[in-house]
């Protein structure tokens, strides 16, 4: 599934490529976020057009609305949304958890309220499996327990064992009806912020193995050096011949932080939801295209930019849209976003391979202004 | 400016060309309306991919929001929203005659209070052309005054005569600021739905002559039939080498018989109005997809279109989107339905070039389900 091409010669940077059913993926790479089987305000065309690999939807909301049966008629989620590349689901779990209030875990697995009609649902393990069985998604999560931040060391505990538990089960029940064909299944390591338990949950998810290993529970409130401690923490017990996954993750400069510390793989949904508030990403940071500053401003969102939307519109023009609610506005800057983190994964592989990812994080963080180092 | 190249041998459908400043325009066309510089969930990428010949916008809502210093410094609308083809600006009367409760008219001209942040303006003739010269629209509006409906006949006079008295002075002010270099100044006809008020205002703006002629006042609340008896007092009376447009109409089936009737102009803020309340038009008359019996429906919106919306997406998953308010769907149906009245007037044209608008007309109707004739 992995092929590692190489690694950078001096930082933690690596190469490689994913091979999945619905082609390769060159890594390290981001995935714009689709929730509901679109990448809010974008069309697959729009994905297409500046080569986003691979996209990521949500199992949780997909089980929902439009509901499997609807899903498993129309051949799976690629045929459903009209997508024909790389595809990831998560299992739900993230968002079956922040239900806090109409949800019970046992280690059978978590019984939750639907948000929409209230109605009793259950995941296990299996279910899961089962559910992402027929979505057909090229790579797939297991159901975990996320811990919250912050939380007590017995709850991490609690959950890393119940996280194993349920690997276990979910890894078995993806080799017994043979998945494996046609999809990966990634292991998820948890353990909040406790060294010795992310040491625990990353041996023990090793010990089942997987296709893929990502860091999950993080981004979930903690302190952003405490995130990137866990990462450095659990890093030097993944093997290099499994592609990694920092979940939830982030900011453009988190992200240039992290692929250099190991990381092949990121989702988040900032770009879109930053972009539906007005708000651009740009080589120099943030810009809030809504505000009035823009209001003559005729030069495009980021002057460095070669997307479409940096090539034709100016802030003015987008300024006046988001002002007037025009759903292009929002548009606009969500694809101009999701432009952006696609192509800073694009720099990103060019100067691993040239082994100057050193230099290249380091001027990126100080012209985008960012304090991370 | 416009070129008749024919007209239908049994109708009074009519073949011609439109020559502006942004390119030529075969007509009959459509103009896809912008009011605020963008026509609703649609950019200008998605206009061109479907070959829009031109759009329309409304001269009142860019006069208040961006306002005519951040469109001049642009360089003009065009340049303002990147729109490089023809383009067409309303003279903002028939939005300052809706704010009945907050306009006071005299034959000086309207004053009304913005509907933004309340403050006073005053629209004459003169300052709706100086404000469509800086536009730089290729065809222009004048002022005018739009009767309601239903009106007392001392009214509709009164209109037609302010009327006549306002389109001269927007003449000379269009003339003696050489805007006839790069603009043309259509005349608006009206009389509400009085059949020698009609006629006398034909007349009289005959007599002062413009480059095009609009049928105004219509589709403001009247009976459908009396509509077109509307078109059929004033039509006999327009030159042949002039283009016609029936304002602000209308539904399909409207639009395919007032070409039959010798319009050549259209435009109308219902397909995207209607795609964002998850309505699309077809062939076969008006689909609600975001209705329930759409769930699990995997064909197009329309299996006889060949936009890209229909070649690609099925009415399950555009209804999946819209029920879950995703801002895709809005615009996949707005796009859809665009293209239709787009391609509806491709498919005019045809027909009226090989002489058989009169056996396309009935076949259109028929298969809409229209009880137009």
């Amino acid at each position: 599934m992995f092929q590692l091409l190489k690694k950078e010669k001096n930082t933690k940077a690596r190469l490689g490529i994913v091979t999945t059913a619905h082609g390769k993926i060159e890594s390290p790479f981001f995935m714009p976020v689709g929730t509901n089987g679109s990448v809010k305000t974008l069309s697959c065309e729009d994905l297409r057009e500046f080569d986003a690999q691979i996209m990521l939807s949500n199992t949780y909301h997909l089980f929902l609305r439009p509901g499997m049966d609807v899903i498993e008629k129309a051949g799976g989620l690629h045929k459903f949304i009209s997508w024909d590349r790389p595809m990831l689901t998560d299992s739900g779990g993230y968002q079956v958890f922040s239900l806090t209030k109409f949800r019970k875990i046992t280690d059978e697995g978590v019984e939750f309220r639907s948000h929409v009609d209230g109605s009793l649902c259950f995941f296990t393990p299996e279910e899961v499996m089962r559910i992402e069985h027929i979505l057909g998604s090229d790579m797939i999560m297991p159901l975990d327990e996320c811990a919250p931040y912050p939380c007590e060391y017995k709850e991490a505990k609690k959950s890393v064992e119940r996280t194993t538990l349920w690997a276990k089960r979910s890894r078995e029940y993806f080799l017994k009806n043979q998945m494996n064909q046609k999809q990966h299944l990634l292991g998820i390591i948890q353990g909040a912020t406790f060294k010795d338990l992310r040491e625990e949950s990353a041996r023990a998810i090793l010990d089942v193995g997987f296709d893929g290993y990502a860091i999950g529970g993080v981004s979930v409130g903690e302190p952003v050096d405490l995130m990137f401690e866990t990462l450095d923490w659990v890093e030097p017990l993944l093997p290099d011949d499994k592609p990694r996954y920092f979940m939830g993750i982030g900011y453009p400069d988190q992200i240039v932080k992290a692929v250099g510390d190991g990381i092949d793989m990121f989702d988040t949904c900032i770009p879109t939801r930053f972009g539906r508030n007005g708000t651009a990403f740009t080589s120099r940071g943030r810009v809030v295209v809504r505000n009035g500053e823009h209001a003559q401003d005729f030069g495009p969102i980021d002057d460095s930019c070669a997307c479409v939307v940096c090539k034709r519109y100016s802030r003015s023009y987008i300024r006046h849209l988001t002002n007037m609610n025009e759903i292009l506005g929002l548009k606009l800057i969500s694809y101009h976003n999701v432009y952006f983190y696609v192509n800073l994964m694009r720099q990103i592989r060019e100067a691993i391979k040239v082994d100057r990812y050193q230099e290249f994080k380091k001027d990126f963080l100080t012209k985008y202004g960012s304090s991370l180092t």
